[in-house]
């Protein structure tokens, strides 16, 4: 890479830590199934390194979240800890003292103040935390530690996820390759409005605690924000990046100019990570992109997509070959958002189905052609005149969903 | 019955129609199954009948509720012909001919004025009415009418409806016996905010047309708009009640003694439909009745049952045997209400499941006993300290809702 702001980053589905970064996973007996692992830890070895975290919008907080926020307010962590199969949420003092307890055993582990250690709990909501499997992990990822342990980390995480989510890109930054990697997890209980999921960024870039959490920002507002599978927002959702300076290069702040290029590259990545959560939804059968545009503002927007993107009816005709438009149109009307029913427009991929608030009359076998496809554009014009625009990704509802969710 | 006002009525899920009223049902060829009705006519001979509608509070109004709200102003309307199969919504300006079409056709049919015939459809949304099978229908229907023809016509505006949904119940005024029986459909696309499905009352009493607005509007706030199916509010939802004063009864109004006694006779009636509505919910296996208290008012106090009534999570975990206590805290902690995690409460029946915010952990057994079966009850407390409280008839999301809806 010659000049890097003038190359578009690539991303790869794999996990390569950046320099400076150790990974475990391992099987602590929290799920049944001894061939699942269920603990992971993520650890950055330079003590400076900086840290920022965006959390659930909901008003339950996990004990593990609500020990996040505190523990970020300086921007500095060094390690993260996680168990999957328990949420540690609605459990009262106990569970406070639970997440205290975790990231205490890790950092006793690591021989690092307990205070730069964070932890996350995703799984069965209110009851309470067994501390005896998480006590047994804890030594055990320590030990297995390494630069290659990024696909076993991104493995403990998963709960109902068909497979872990990763990727990896690269860019440069005053003349250093800069690494940024990430993994996440997420299949159901996934509704924009903040994190939304389990996510870790890492990567060996030297960037000051403000300038990383405003990065963040923008990147999660742009991906995991963006994207819906059931309307269900997590009493646990979190995203959180570590930035350790082992690239060398100049500690980067808002202003630099190179900052536009680590943005664009931290957007990338978590784009693409939040598009691997809907195509593994839980039960999903078709990825949808919804886009809006005729709103009054992109507010109006937003939740008028919202509104679609969590309709029992909606869902579970994309999940069939029936040509669901006229249930979009309900939605639209009930959403509470400002419209023309009479300037109503949609669109599937190219194909018009709608205008002027009545049937485009679309020929049948394009229509029939493209909502049978594994992935599809809905694009909507509320009619309105307004200049509001919105995108959303979202996916289907199958009986295969209900499925996963009885037991 | 010696004093009515001492008789709580009684309700038989049989449709007798009231002196006065006829009715009728029969195959006109809208559905392809020429064993399935799909028209019904409803006709009141007293030439002075009150008519009061309620419609749906979606922006988007199908062409016959347009008409009907018009055609309501004044209070009188003799007829009601409905037609399933088709929405007639989004169907633009020849929708609205179309709409006025059918009401003429019946009116010619009757032999009485046009304006005094409503119309509703419902079915799919978007498509063109094709007014062929329905102009054979209309004479068909105006040959069948009997006064026993309240069954078919309970028959004839059906879709995913598994069966027909009939009340009928008796009071006594001023030593009248009076009648009001009622008829219902809907079965999915079903969330309070007004009517929500097609249903029809009809009474002998005499009544005078602003007391009889009065009375539906009440009746419809307990009962229609206390159920939620999957959320979805239609393009077409319509409540309508006819009185034709044959009982010879002094006509009532608002003011007088016995208004009471006919307000609870039809609030009664309206619930017993609205329940049916809910047994019959699209591929519901378990009816649940939610309740809030503790809110900071009862506006919030719905705003949480109907966020938890409309969870996907929630609905498919109610159709299992997962005691989903832990979604619907995660459910109350995103929907925007005020509430104090830390005094959450929650029973099912009359199991404590939470309390203070955590696992109140209630005995297995009970529990499981309590989820396994048919019907129960969760009662929540938001913890406010408030007054706040409601209620709301729903009931699970299984498979079978999944398949009904994909095609």
């Amino acid at each position: 890479m010659k000049s890097s702001s003038q190359t578009a980053p690539e991303y790869q589905s794999v996990l390569t830590l950046p320099k400076g970064f150790r990974a475990a996973g391992v099987h602590a007996g929290i799920k049944a199934d001894p061939s699942k692992f269920d603990m992971a830890l993520l650890v950055s070895d330079p003590p400076e390194t900086a840290a920022a975290g965006m959390f659930t919008t909901n008003k339950i907080q996990a004990a593990p979240v609500r020990l996040g926020i505190a523990r970020l307010k300086n921007g500095r962590a060094r390690a993260i800890v996680v168990n999957s199969g328990n949420a540690n949420a609605c459990t009262g003092p106990q569970g406070e003292r639970d997440a205290v307890e975790m990231a205490r055993m890790t950092a006793d582990a690591l021989g690092i103040p307990e205070e730069e250690v964070l932890v996350s709990s995703t799984g069965t909501i209110g009851k309470p935390l067994n501390l005896d499997p998480i006590r047994r992990g804890i030594p055990a990822l320590a030990s297995a530690l390494s630069t290659t342990g990024g696909d076993a980390a991104a493995s403990g995480i998963l709960t109902t996820d068909t497979r872990p989510k990763v990727c990896t890109t690269r860019i440069s930054l005053a003349g250093q390759t800069v690494t940024l990697s990430g993994f996440c997890k997420g299949a159901g209980m996934i509704e924009p409005n903040m994190a939304t999921m389990l996510a870790y960024v890492c990567t060996d870039a030297a960037i000051a605690p403000e300038a990383l959490r405003a990065a963040l920002r923008v990147a999660v507002d742009q991906s995991f924000n963006r994207i819906s599978i059931d309307g269900d927002t997590s009493t646990n959702d979190s995203v959180i990046a570590f930035a350790n300076g082992a690239a060398g290069n100049p500690t980067l702040r808002e202003n630099d100019p190179d900052f536009a290029l680590f943005q664009t590259a931290l957007n990338g990545l978590l784009f693409d990570l939040a598009m691997k959560i809907v195509w593994d939804g839980e039960g999903m059968s078709k990825f949808i992109e919804l886009r809006a545009e005729g709103a009054a503002n992109d507010a109006e927007a937003d939740k008028a997509l919202r509104a679609v993107a969590t309709s029992f009816l909606v869902k579970t005709g994309w999940a069939g070959t029936y040509p669901v438009w006229g249930r979009i149109v309900d939605v639209l009307g009930y959403c509470g958002v400002d419209l023309n029913p009479e300037r109503l427009a949609m669109r599937y991929d190219d194909l018009p189905v709608m205008r002027d608030g009545m049937s485009a009359f679309p020929d049948k076998a394009a229509l029939e052609k493209i909502i049978t496809g594994k992935r599809y554009t809905i694009a909507m014009d509320l009619g309105t005149g307004g200049n509001g625009t919105a995108v959303l990704y979202t996916c289907d509802c199958t009986e295969e969903y209900v499925r996963i969710n009885m037991f």
